[in-house]
This record gives structure tokens, C-alpha cells and sequence, in this order.
């Protein structure tokens, strides 16, 4: 067995697509990473993080249904849980932010549990870097692998804080105009090693319906979205990849870039679910079977077979 | 020996991209992908075009050196070579057109020489579709395979002669944009679906620097763009990846879709060279010991092997 640290928003969520309306339904960052790494055998999983009063005790059982330790999750019960709300444009791939309401949030102070203080792999979900932070320092063994998520939010208004826990961490995932904006380089691949000098070893940068890449050093990996039929809702895709890529990395014996290969593969295979319905709706059914099938379906749509002519 | 016959536009070029600007140089859709095809060996190559008598013999010289077979271009001793010139965004995946002169490109009648009317592939590179219709009328065998390469500009003005052309063709390949236009549908896979409808039974989406998306029946394959450090000019990109699909499977003995695979990974390969220097500069130079080292960067870039737990 494993363990696998998730820190982030468990939250609720409002959300509009072309094709219907939500009302608040449970979002947030740690919520959809842990959904995902669920599907891991030999790994377990808790979440740190923090609600009000009024979240709802199911959105709890359905957590720690899918065995994820919820005793680091904060309850304050005078307060209101983290609350996000937007809308997708036609093309679902741009959205606007409606509302934010940080509530609980504001005055957050992460509290990890003492027994997932040794935990081998840590993912530290989109948040104040300087949260990231006091996570990483209250572990104590280093963990095997530490995974940062963030976004241009913290780059716009915490950056110094930001490159500090990027020295900290191991792998770093964020968007393509996340990576030019915080290396201040148009091209991927210099974007990438700007970053690898900023800390992280692993630098992968999420391309949504594009794929993403990863890249080490001079090696680099491409791993596609599988092209789907229909696009119902991406909120929570960014979060199952990492959820998957964090899951996979806590089930190997040894960090390299073959495992991370296949971490950003099973990444995409879970993001790729993750958008087929509003919320976390599908995550939350999602078999083994249906992974297993889609892994051949990824494998059939990258794997090819060419011999060098004479 | 196989044939490939090509017909498009031998042009002059005008470029403006953010690292500098060209005078007037070699350009157009059938120079690029003749010169992309001829990188494969045991394909005889032959391009259908119109020229003016301002084109300079050193420019189809360059063309009989790669051992394309130019007796099908015409020159129109009084008339002017057809020119384009346009100036790239910043991000080099937007351009305006400056100015365009159909020139002797207006009165064009394709004329295929004789040795060429048995050929076993045919490259329709993007022209008014009757022009390509007059190409395969006049071919004497029904050719193994017919690719298809037309763009928006048709969609808007002649739409009812291309929906024609497609009855004909086996492979089309167009970019994302087109494809939405053509079938009305936002998501590609749906897209694909509509686009069979009209004719070709292998459709190729062409996405630029976020790669190729190959769809058959219920099968589908994705070719990533290499990333590279730097793009110079795109200008010819999408002719070269055609040019290198449409040379692999001349070199096949049979169209299958695991073929058509390795044709899309070549395309991908020849058109990230293409961008690496402004017009034809790269194309012209390139060894085949170059595009074998990049083929092994692309099946690391792509290939994995997850063996599926219990």
C-alpha cells in the first residue's frame, strides 16, 4: 500500500454548459483528484482541505465510499463551503467566471492528518502557493514524489510565493497559456525548460481537448485527448488528469519518465470520462472495466508500427 | 516503381512572418508537396500546373533534381505566375493574405501527360475542385487511391463542385476549421462522421502544431505535431504533410488503415521540417538520414506500453 496526499477545494460548484444549467453540485479541485485516484488498487488516498456547515453530508459518504480519508478535511460549521460558479462558451473551451465566493476558504489552514504525514506521493491541488507550502512542511519523510497543479490566478498575484514551492516539488502541471505566461516564452518546448529551471524536474503542460505533453530534461511525451462525440461539461478534466497522473505515479514502486508516460495516458484516459457529464456525475460511476477498455482505445489511437525502408 | 501524380499551384511566395520577411520565392501547394514526396523512394512523381514566363528555370530545376516529372507544367510564355503573399501573427497560427494574382492560374486547363494518366496514387492539392475534376476525368485507370486537399475558400464559393470532387476521392484531408464548416458540427469526431457521408471513406483533420486526426469507419488515429524550440514559417506546412501521405502510400503495395497510420506520422514528420526555415529552404536540403532520426523522436514522443493490472 501506498499513500497518496491530495490537498485542494472541495467545494460547490454552478454550472452553465451549451446543453443545461446546474444547480450547486460538489466541485472542487481535492474532490475531483480523488475521485480519480480512486481508481487505483494499493492506493490510499486523503484529502486535505475545508467546508462550511452547510455541505452536505452525502458529498462526504460519496468520498469516502471510494475509500479516500476525509479526516483532513476541516469542518467549520459556522462557516459556508467554497463556492465557484461559470459559464462555457459554444466551443466549451473557454469560460467565464460568474462567481467566486472563497467563504471557508479565506481563512483555510491545512491540517494534515498524522497518518498521512509519511505519505509517498503528494499532490498538491490548485490553491495559494502558500498553502502548498505549509502542506509540504508538515510532512514528515520526503515524500517520493511531490506534484504541484496551479494556475494563472497565483502567477497574477503570488508568484514570489509560487517559485518558492516550485523549488519544493517534483512535477508541475499546468495549462499551455499557464506555461507561457509564467516562463514568458511563446514556444512549448522553451517554456518547458525555463520551468525545469524554476524547480520542477517534470514539467507537464495540460493542452485540454489538444492532449498534453510531458517533458523531462531533452525527453518529451505527448499524451492525446481521445476525441469524443460530444463535450458535456469540462469542469473537473484538469483535476481527474491530475488525479489519474497522481494515482498511477503512487501505485509504481519508482519514479521515471516510463512511468510517467503511462501516468499522463491514464491522466487522459480518466479526464477523457470526466467531461462526458455535468460535474463529477460520471467519476463517480466510472468502472474499472470502462478504464481498462478505454486504455486500448488510447493505445489504438497513438500506436503505430514502422519499419525504416531501405 | 509506382506513379503519383500531383496537380496544384507552382507559385510565387511573399512572407512576412515575426523573424523577418522574403522577397519573392518558390512557393505553392504542388511545389511543396512534390518536393515532401520525392522523399520516398520507388515513387515516380509527376506535377499538373501552370507557370508564366516569369518563372526562372532555376526553380524547376530544383524540381528535376528531385526527380519530379515537371512535363505537365505548363508556361504561359506572356503570362504571370500566380502569386500570394501574407503576414503571420505572432503566434504563427494566424496569417492575413496581402495580396493574392490568380495571374495564369485564371484561364488554367490541366493537361496530364500521357505517362502519367495509369498512375496508381493521385494528389489533388487544393485548387478549384473543377480543375480537380478535369484531373481525374482524364485519368485512363481508376487510380488505387485519390487524396483530396481543399480549404474554405471552395466551401464558400464553390461549394456544389466540391461536394462533386468528394463523390470521387478516397482520402480528404482539410484543417479543424474546415471540417466544422463543411459538416456544421462542432466536434471533429461528429464532423468525420458527416464528411464520410460525402465520399471519402478516410478523412484527415489537420489541426497544426496540435497534430493530425485520421478517422476510418469507427476507427480513429491521432499524429502529434513534433514540438519544436522554434517555427519559422508554417507556409507550406499542411502541402508537405500531404505531400508525405500521399508519397508513403504511393510506396505501398496496398491502402489499408494501418498504412494510411504510418502515411499520417510521415506527413507529420516532413511538415515539422517544412517549419523550420522560411519557404522551401528546408525541404530542398533534407536528408533522408534526418527524417529517419526524426521518425525515432516521433515513436518516443508517442509510443508507451501499460500493462494492465489486476
Amino acid at each position: 500500500m501506498s499513500k497518496l496526499l491530495i490537498v485542494g477545494t472541495v467545494a460547490f460548484d454552478e454550472i452553465e454548459t451549451p446543453f443545461g444549467k446546474t444547480d450547486k453540485i460538489l466541485g472542487g479541485a481535492a474532490t475531483y483528484i480523488g475521485l480519480s485516484a480512486s481508481h487505483f488498487n494499493n492506493v490510499d488516498s486523503a484529502i486535505v482541505s475545508v467546508i462550511g456547515g452547510d455541505f452536505p453530508q452525502e458529498y462526504l459518504d460519496l468520498l469516502t465510499d471510494r475509500n479516500i480519508d476525509i479526516s483532513g478535511i476541516e469542518k467549520v460549521e459556522n462557516g459556508k463551503t467554497f463556492f465557484w460558479s461559470g459559464r462555457y462558451h459554444n466551443d466549451l473551451n473557454s469560460r467565464d467566471t460568474l462567481d467566486t465566493q472563497l467563504n471557508v476558504l479565506a481563512d483555510f489552514n491545512p491540517v494534515v492528518p498524522q497518518h498521512f504525514k509519511n505519505a509517498e506521493v503528494v499532490m498538491l491541488g490548485n490553491l495559494h502557493p502558500n498553502i502548498q507550502i505549509s502542506v509540504l512542511d508538515q510532512m514528515t519523510k520526503k515524500p517520493k514524489l511531490v506534484v504541484l497543479d496551479t494556475m494563472n490566478f497565483w502567477m497574477d498575484c503570488a508568484l514570489d510565493e509560487l517559485k518558492e514551492v516550485m523549488k519544493r516539488i517534483d512535477v508541475i502541471t499546468i495549462n499551455d497559456e499557464e506555461a507561457r505566461q509564467l516562463s514568458g516564452e511563446y514556444s512549448l518546448v522553451k517554456s518547458a525548460e525555463i520551468i525545469h529551471k524554476m524547480g520542477p524536474k517534470y514539467i507537464v503542460i495540460k493542452k485540454g481537448e489538444h492532449g498534453a505533453l510531458l517533458f523531462h530534461n531533452n525527453q518529451v511525451f505527448f499524451a492525446p485527448a481521445l476525441p469524443l462525440k460530444e463535450v458535456f461539461d469540462p469542469t473537473g478534466a484538469g483535476d481527474t488528469f491530475a488525479g489519474g497522473f497522481a494515482g498511477y505515479m503512487a501505485q509504481q514502486q519508482t519514479v521515471s519518465f516510463h512511468n510517467m508516460k503511462n501516468a499522463v495516458i491514464y491522466g487522459s484516459n480518466l479526464a477523457s470520462f470526466c467531461v462526458e457529464k455535468f460535474g463529477t456525475q460520471r467519476m463517480e460511476q466510472l468502472s474499472k472495466d470502462e478504464v481498462d477498455t478505454r486504455l486500448q482505445q488510447f493505445k489504438m489511437l497513438t500506436q503505430f508500427d514502422i519499419e525504416l525502408a531501405e
